[in-house]
C-alpha cells in the first residue's frame, strides 16, 4: 500500500439547542448555564462512559491540550465561565456545551469515513434527543444561534494535506471552485500556507435545504477529486526534480532526527516535506501513521501534557526535537 | 582524547634553482626546460620511487585533483608547456618542476609537525644537490625567481580551522598580529570565510636573514597560540548556548547523512560545523579523522577521479552527497 498521507481526517459536527433556553451568548443566567451542563451530562451518562470538564475548572495549558487534539474550539475556550465539554476514551467523541449553541457534537476519525463519523455522532445525537428537547421547527430544521448552521446543523470537514497543490499556487483555483458546490476550504491554522504544514479542511458551508446525505457526499466527491490532482501533482513535480525532490525531503528527515530545538512552525514544515518524502518513496518508516499523530503531540501544550512540566517556549523546543527524534529514530527502516 | 581538529596539516617547502639556467619565467627554450626536468628526475630516482607528471601530458581533472591534494599549484598549472611534478607513492612530498622556481620541494603532514616536515624535505633537498648545483650566494643565500623567497627559501605553513575565532569575527586582529612576527594567514581558498570551512593557513612570509630553525620555531609558537585562543573561544561560544551550538551541530551532520546532493561550497559549511561539533562532544564518530580526508576528497576534480568518471557539476554534486553520506554513516557509533 502507498501512503499518500492525502486525507488526514474527517470531522462530522451536529449543532443542537435544548428547547426553552436562550442561545449561550444571551445565557446570562449560571443557573439555567449549569441546568444545561446537567441535562446533556445526564443524558450522556447513558451512553459509553464520558469525561466531563468545566471550562472554569481545568487548566489553561489543559483547554489548549484539548483544542490542539481538535476536541474543542477556542469559541468555547473563551466562554470559560458556562462552557463545558464531554468526551469519550477514545478521544473521539466529544460534546461541547454552551459553545455557540447548547450542544456541539463532533465525531473524529483517522481517513476519509464521512458516513461512519456520521452514523456515530447521529446515534450520540439520537440518544440525547431521547432525554433533551431540542429547539427544532418543521420548516428551518434546527434552531442554531447563527443563521448558517439552520436547518441540518451538520458540518461535515474532511483535513487534507496538499502540498503540491500549495507549492504550485493551485489552491486558489481549488477554492473558488469547491465554493461553488457550497463547500470552503480552510487552512488549519488559518493562513493555508506552508507554516501549516500544507494541511488543509474542506466542509460544507450550506446546511439549509439539502439532506444531511446529500451534503456527505457533495464533500466525499470534492475530496476525492482533490486526492486525485494532489497525487498527479505530486507526481508531476518530482517527475520534473526527481533529486531536488528526494533532497529537500531527506533533509526535512535529517533535520528532524538530528537537531536539538524545533519550533512548532518549523517542525510543520519538516514534517510535511517527511510525509511528501515518504509519499514519493523517498523515505520509509516502519510505522508511517505516527507522523500524523506526532504532528498533533508536539503542539505547544501537548508537549506540556507529555513532558508532565510547565515549559516554556524554549523548553518545548528542546523537548519536542528530542521526542520527535525518538519517534523517528525508531521507525526507522 | 579530545579531538578538535585545530591544527590540519603542515606544509613544509624549499625553493631551489638550478645554476646556469634562467628562472622558469625566462626560460623560453623547450630543450633546456626539458633537461632541467631530466636533471631533476634523474636527481630523484636515486630516492624512494616517485613518479614523474608532465603537465602537458596530464588531463586538466587530473591536475586540478592534484592541486585539491595540495600537491601541485595553481602556478604549475598554467606552465603546462614546461612544468612536471615528482610525485611520491604516500603522496606526502611532492618536487614541482619549473614552477616560479626550478624546484619547489614540498613535505606535507597531518597536525603540527614542523620540524618533522622540515626534516624530511631536507633530506630530500641534501641529496638533490649531491647531483644538482644550486644557484646560491654566500650572503643572499639560495637565489629565487621571486626576491620574496630569497635566503632560506623555505616556507612553512600550517593549516587551521578556527570556526569560532572566524565566528567571533577575530580574525582581522589575528591576522594583525602575526604579521608583525613576519608570518601571514590566509583563507585556504583565499576569502577566509565559512566558505572556506573556516580553514586558514598561516606561514612565514620571512625568509631572508633568520635561519631555517628560527622559521619554524616561529610559525609553531604562533599556531600554539591562536590554537589555545580558538578552542578557548569554542568553549566560550558554546557556554554560551550549548543548545544552539549543539543544534547548529547536529543539523549539519543530519544534513550531510540525508541529503540527496550538495554543492563544494555548501558541504564545506557543514563539515565545518560537525567538526565543530565533535570538538565539542555533541557527534561522535568512530574515526574523527576521516573528516579532513573527506574534505580532500569529495573537492570537484577528486570526485570525478573517485567516480572515475567525468562528471558534470550536478552529477559530482549527487556523487559528493552519496559519498559523503556513505563515509560518515558507516562512522556513527
Amino acid at each position: 500500500m502507498s501512503i499518500d498521507y492525502t486525507v488526514i481526517s474527517t470531522r462530522v459536527r451536529l449543532a443542537r439547542n435544548i428547547s426553552g433556553y436562550p442561545f449561550p451568548s444571551k445565557l446570562k443566567d449560571e443557573t439555567k448555564a449549569k441546568e444545561i451542563v446537567r441535562k446533556v451530562n445526564t443524558a450522556v451518562s447513558k451512553l459509553d462512559s464520558f469525561n466531563l470538564y468545566f471550562m472554569n475548572n481545568i487548566s489553561e495549558s489543559s483547554a489548549i491540550s484539548l483544542k490542539e487534539k481538535y476536541l474543542i474550539s477556542n469559541d468555547l475556550i473563551a466562554n470559560h465561565n458556562y462552557g463545558a465539554v464531554l468526551i469519550n476514551k477514545a478521544e473521539d467523541i466529544s460534546i461541547m456545551i454552551n459553545e455557540e449553541d447548547h450542544i456541539r457534537s463532533q465525531c473524529f476519525m483517522r481517513g476519509l469515513n464521512l458516513k461512519e463519523a456520521y452514523s456515530r455522532i447521529s446515534e450520540v445525537d439520537d440518544k440525547l434527543s431521547n432525554s433533551l428537547t431540542y429547539a427544532f421547527d418543521k420548516d428551518l430544521g434546527y434552531l442554531t444561534a447563527c443563521p448558517t448552521n439552520l436547518g441540518t446543523a451538520l458540518r461535515a470537514s474532511v483535513m487534507l494535506f496538499l502540498p503540491a497543490l500549495s507549492q504550485k499556487n493551485y489552491m486558489t483555483e481549488i477554492i473558488r471552485e469547491v465554493s461553488r458546490l457550497g463547500l470552503t476550504v480552510r487552512g488549519i491554522y488559518g493562513e493555508g500556507s506552508d507554516a501549516d504544514g500544507y494541511m488543509y479542511q474542506i466542509s460544507n458551508e450550506v446546511t439549509l435545504g439539502v439532506s444531511e446525505e446529500k451534503i456527505l457526499s457533495i464533500v466525499e466527491d470534492a475530496v476525492n477529486k482533490i486526492v486525485v490532482l494532489e497525487n498527479k501533482t505530486r507526481k508531476e513535480i518530482n517527475l520534473a526534480d526527481p533529486i531536488g525532490m528526494k533532497d529537500i525531503t531527506k533533509r526535512s528527515f535529517g533535520i528532524l532526527t538530528n537537531c536539538a530545538k524545533i519550533s512548532s512552525k518549523e517542525f510543520l514544515q519538516h514534517i510535511a516535506n517527511v510525509k511528501l518524502g515518504i509519499s514519493l518513496g523517498y523515505i520509509k518508516l516502519k510505522e508511517p501513521m505516527v507522523l500524523d499523530n506526532l504532528i498533533v503531540a508536539v503542539r505547544p501544550a501537548n508537549i506540556n501534557i507529555l513532558s508532565g512540566k510547565d515549559l516554556i517556549a524554549v523548553e518545548r523546543d528542546i523537548y519536542r526535537a528530542e521526542y520527535v527524534k525518538e519517534i523517528l529514530t525508531k521507525n526507522i527502516i
